[in-house]
């Protein structure tokens, strides 16, 4: 059997919500597609004289609620799949929390590990030169997402201002606080989702002080969480992974510490104190809360029923299939949000 | 082995041109693809009260040279990857004739035989208003294409100028003449293929007067080739083909009555005096000319070695593939333009 | 005597206004007349294919204090006098009350009831469409008004977006709330001329509490006057009236059961326990406090001196003519607002 | 009777060509009414200080055939109705003629001689200021035309032209020759009327050398159409008047002369050698040509069956009424153009 | 030795900056410069008819930060330098208390006292036509100057509106408060002169009440400092002086009679009570505050050991030179702001 | 004495013709400056990841007769009052020979022969960043000229177009010819020198054919120069000089073997058969026809008495200070043009 991508499972998704919503065939078809996507080659010059081609999106998902609200990632495997069904939820979102915005994405295939800042800054430049028409606050505005940074939304917003020849900083958002950056952006992602554990335990009667904790992805999201967890909720966090590998220690680890050690280190291996553990063994941990906070399509129908947390809080985009949430839910994890 | 698709194609043939001229990497890289692709889906109100919702795509291939040139196809198969071909081959052709002009293309999923005179123009206004930002004579300039008429465009233009707010008639050509549309385009494919003709036959010392011809495809290209290369080469039309078949008289067919009988009845079989033959029976006529004034695509591999024209005058869109040219070379025919 | 259309009226009172306030001539002058008026036909296709020809205005008083602010009204009987004069009143309007908006109006000759709801969509996006330039948060901020709903709105509202190609919400105001409408809105009208009242009859000591109300005019203004009267001012309903007659019953009406009546039956004749009286009548009624809630110009130097209320509050555009209101002032009428 | 106002006389004529051409009620319905009327009041400074209100207008009838065209008049008597008549006219005439434009009008209700040349300049400026929107050479290129000169297009020009931040010399003709304007622009008018008169002649067979004229208008378009009456045509000039009377001898006036004689003089009575006549004296004066140049409807029911010319001219906007083209058609006389 | 321009000044107040900073050479550099100067002539009409030819500037220093933000000045001595330095000073002021805003200034060459109220108002017009193009809510906002008034202002805004065809009152700011002016402007700078006095005067200890101030400048920064020194300190006023000379009571001189008897006459002198300085004398005073409020490069290297107050609270731009400051840092006046 | 700067001298030029013409004050004034000036600081990043910022002006002198045109210098010892001169000198010649253009000029304080190609096109590029809302075929279209290449255009249009969005090639002149640069710009220069060489000596009756020539500057102008002087009006070509030195020959010199001579080596020296003189030796040579073809003021009061020729043709711009006409014309040399 084919595995869908990551766009036919957003079709999937939505074709499931609009049964049981009885939607109209035109708007469920029409939501079922891009209103508008834009694809662009983006020539740019190396620091070594050479001239690069990169391949670049724009996914206007819908913007019937307001402009179009989504990041830009930049990632060597990236596909226009991926972006529009990123795009798509990021429609479901805005509207789901009715705020007037509607949903988009855009996306570079690029390795960012390989590219010299100069070069990042001219790829950052190239993209709005080539989809700036179709930017502001009034059409679309993008933000930071995976290997994007303040400093290239600083590039970017330069860039557009340019263009535009006016002060225009609400073109992107996640831009540095110096530059018009909204204060609070940093945890912003891990303190939502915090507080929905917070309420969701209070809903189902769960004291989650002194309970246990698990983080998969030691990004910005889950290093956050971690923080957060400790702080707000009382966890005990106990064991987290990223992209080399992760930690575990069943007596406790303390957010901060392994948090500095990680920048510092740029790795968890290592950590004093902690044994090492594999991505598939945190996600198989026994733990109160686990926090998916790294890409999407972690948790599929072949692991699902190997977790055994009571409470799954995505911070990621999408981490869970449609297939591993049946599975999780059937063994009775709460998911959220 | 797998067919390619035509935007397959077209890469392949850049791929042999480039290798032939020593481009350099970049260049040939940012040739291969679409610098700008906008895909839209359009809600049209149908006649009945229902919504219907189209896939729409307009490409903006290469625009160095100047703004894009290209037109709008509405066909139920039509498909990006057609497209993005397209409007490569009007980039190399606005290139080779050293016009100050880019290469476009653009297409709408539909089937017009099956919508109203009103749910065209609403389709055709639909098209336009999603797509207008790009449009314009600095930036994109359509034209009508297959199963588009000079009334469409009349609706695309008013649709433009209606959201630009000002008279732009320059936005598409191919209008109806009251409104500004250029004299002379009705016959202007077929006339320059003709001229081609003319002028290959000087070089290659080939007289054709009184030689025969065949036209496969007898739409608006297919006839005015019929009619000129009567006027103004002196050939004798003995076949002529379309999509449901073709006829055939070796004592020549004359090109007027032919074309008025075609008008009348909408086909071609049962011309007087003429026998019914299939398009594979055409293309392998033994005639002086053959006019492929079809769709893409039907000389191939396959059948390419039953060609027996001694010149063939392309009229259509990439009629022959790239295998089948090498083949029809092989032969000896006379490959134009 | 020739009766004077209400513009006449309008240029009037500003004379006598600017008479009392010693205004310097040329301001007086100035404000005299419309310093942007916009006249359009539109031709409109309808449902059977023909194509009707409407006309149609915009009226944009003066715009010294700030972008003007007016309703667009669909009228079988809509005149440009009309829609002066009512923009010339919101000019006042918005003055006296210091919001930083000039005044406007627009109207269209056009019966809504003999429109179906895709030629109403069609009409009111060609009166977008003719008019686009002069609109937007910085130059004219359409309404609904007579005859005009928030569907009406909000396909004006697309369109707008759709010509200027971004989102633009500020463009009208009375949107449905899901596309941004105000809060409130429903009942604004009638709530501001029952605080006014409230207001009033505190400065002058009178108790409403128990105390009658008569409402002309059963649409939307009315029907919150009647409920919010009761609620807020402790009125009791004692007859109501609409274009096609009213209703009266001295120990009082439930104004909810009336207005559901009206909802689901069209109509006020034959609400339960009442008699049916004319619109004369009702004018003519000793109350308390009468509603004139219907059109302008009800209220004349014909009927004035039947009129027996103590408080007249105006919920419609000038209902009183400034004759009547000469003649209610030297009977003690309480004129608000 | 009532009398018809221009407007209302140029709709009869369309009346009557609709039926003769058996156009479709809808096209006929739109053609009937100016698509777009703009009606503004313009505050304009006088030299002593004061402040002084002006009504202005302009109406673009139809643009369906590109840009309305026609030009602005200064007139103390100038209404709506004969800007909306000349503006239709407009649209017949470039259409007749084929030329890519719609048909426009202005107007100012003012009188110039009672303005100096500073407050003509603010007058300008402020009609431009309220309708630059409007016009562009994609929008509307207006026009000299009664009391409007080349300095007032000048004046004109500057200001649309620092409102829109750019050079755009299209936006006026008749502007001075240094600062763009065309060639040839002075005697326009009268070399068409002049050459229609010419190849009119041929077909009807009449030798017009030696022959008599009069001109009824001696402003710009009756001077030259004296001169070049002369000059072209070999015609005797034998009578001209102004709005203040007329001159006539018999033995024939050279052209020039009397040329000069009214620009030095501002009057042609008084001019050597001739005897003074009327304005009705010579519109019953028996010539070859007669060429009305004054304004429109001056041969009117009451007057055409004193008129005894063979052949018409018309030089000035509609001075024959539809009633008056009957009866001179009747009595033989050739109406040009 | 040649004394510094203004703009060297500031150049070498940064350069002291940047060297304590340690800023890096190329920031540093670009620090030193305008980014972005506008110099024009601006022809305007007299009321006699004649043409003078004003130079004006603009120059906006550095938007890094957000749009310009800076008066313009109309002075006889104005120069571009003086109008550098002051657009330098309002950079650093917008980044200090971090508003997002960059720093402008601009000019004109003129003097006011000679201009009549109608040539005022052609010359504000004249410089927002040649410089629009650079000004808004998103470029650069000015505000008014020396001589420049809330009246100007106001004509300025709506030459602007006028160009963009928009309401824009954010353009500009100091406007008159009917038409969108801030309320409390009017006292704002002496006003935060005074809070910054008093909390400076906390953190150094010392008890303001009853203690003496003097001020250079009796304008609207000198009146209200005067009115809220006394009002908001407790301050007794001893002398003030103006452009044309001083007034001084040991005993103290009531601020608002002495504002009144300024506003009614013209000048300080005469003032009842009171004895009659330079303006020399009055920097010369032994006074505990005192408040600089006229021009720049007041108190110089020339005269600065004689200054005997104990605070100095600036209220004009720069009143003090760099060496000045020196010196008076060295005697222990405490400088604010 | 003081020497005067470029802009000086232009000034001087203009109050002498003034007097002439007896120019109005007020017209005499507003000529005697730029009407907009523009001076910018270019921050750039060089190849090293160091920031330079660059100074760069660009002056619209005059545009009462159209959008500016002039060239863009790029040169280290570039000053504003040598692009002041520069723009009023260009605004003199469009005037002169009646073309719709007015006058501008632009620079850049900067030495290319120490920038790579990639800091040059960002210099450039960051050039047109800078001034992009002043430029366009209805605002300003600059030019190549000191030190600016058909590269440096291309990369300049480059940038406007991605800027303003849309093909927009006129913005600039001196592009390479396939991106739509002017066939024949190259040798435009030295050609018009040619023509009006030979049309003047045809006036004076000078037979210049075998008459002898001297080039000083051998640049493009110089070059062509040579090579149109043999060709066209048959003159020997004697002596050439560039900033390096020159060489002489009495016999002649074959201009297309010195032109060959000069690209192969970058000097003149060293060409065979030729004595090597000064740049003072060339000008004073006795020579027909002598081509200035370097910079302005090369020829001063101090050398004018030295200088030989009949005919004086220049072809840089400026070459003679006024002082110097007056000397030369005193001498009997022709001036051209």
């Amino acid at each position: 059997m084919q595995r869908l991508n990551p766009f036919q499972i957003a079709q999937q998704q939505l074709d499931t919500a609009a049964e049981k919503l009885g939607l109209d065939p035109a708007t469920h078809e029409l939501l079922r597609w891009p209103m508008h996507e834009i694809k662009m080659v983006l020539p740019v010059k190396m620091d070594d004289g050479s001239t690069r081609i990169f391949h670049a999106f724009r996914i206007q998902y819908n913007t019937a609620r307001g402009p179009a609200k989504g990041g830009i990632r930049w990632h060597p495997d990236e596909t226009i799949d991926t972006v529009r069904a990123l795009a798509a939820w990021m429609t479901w979102k805005t509207s789901v929390v009715d705020i007037p915005l509607g949903g988009g994405k855009g996306g570079v295939v690029c390795n960012p590990k390989e590219l010299s800042e100069m070069e990042k800054e001219r790829l950052a430049r190239a993209y709005i030169r080539a989809v700036a028409r179709n930017l502001g606050v009034t059409r679309d505005v993008p933000a930071p997402d995976v290997y994007t940074t303040p400093q290239i939304m600083a590039w970017m917003m330069d860039e557009f201002e340019t263009i535009v020849g006016e002060a225009h900083p609400g073109v992107i958002t996640g831009k540095p606080i110096p530059l018009g950056g909204s204060q609070g952006r940093g945890d912003a992602t891990a303190r939502g989702g915090i507080y929905v554990t917070r309420e969701a335990a209070k809903l189902v009667g769960t004291d989650l002080k002194g309970k246990t904790m698990a983080i998969q992805g030691f990004g910005n999201a889950g290093q956050h969480a971690a923080l957060l967890g400790e702080e707000i909720l009382g966890l005990k966090l106990v064991a987290a992974s990223d992209s080399k590998g992760g930690v575990y220690n069943p007596k406790g680890i303390e957010a901060k510490a392994l948090v500095d050690y990680k920048l510092r280190s740029g790795v968890l291996q290592g950590f004093p104190g902690a044994e090492e553990i594999s991505n598939e063994d945190l996600l198989a941990m026994e733990v109160t809360v686990l926090f998916p906070a790294a890409l999407e399509n972690v948790i599929t129908k072949e692991n699902a029923d190997k977790v055994r947390c009571k409470i799954s809080c995505e911070l990621a985009n999408g981490p869970t299939t449609p297939e591993a949430d049946a599975i999780l839910y059937d063994k009775g994890v709460l998911l959220l949000p």
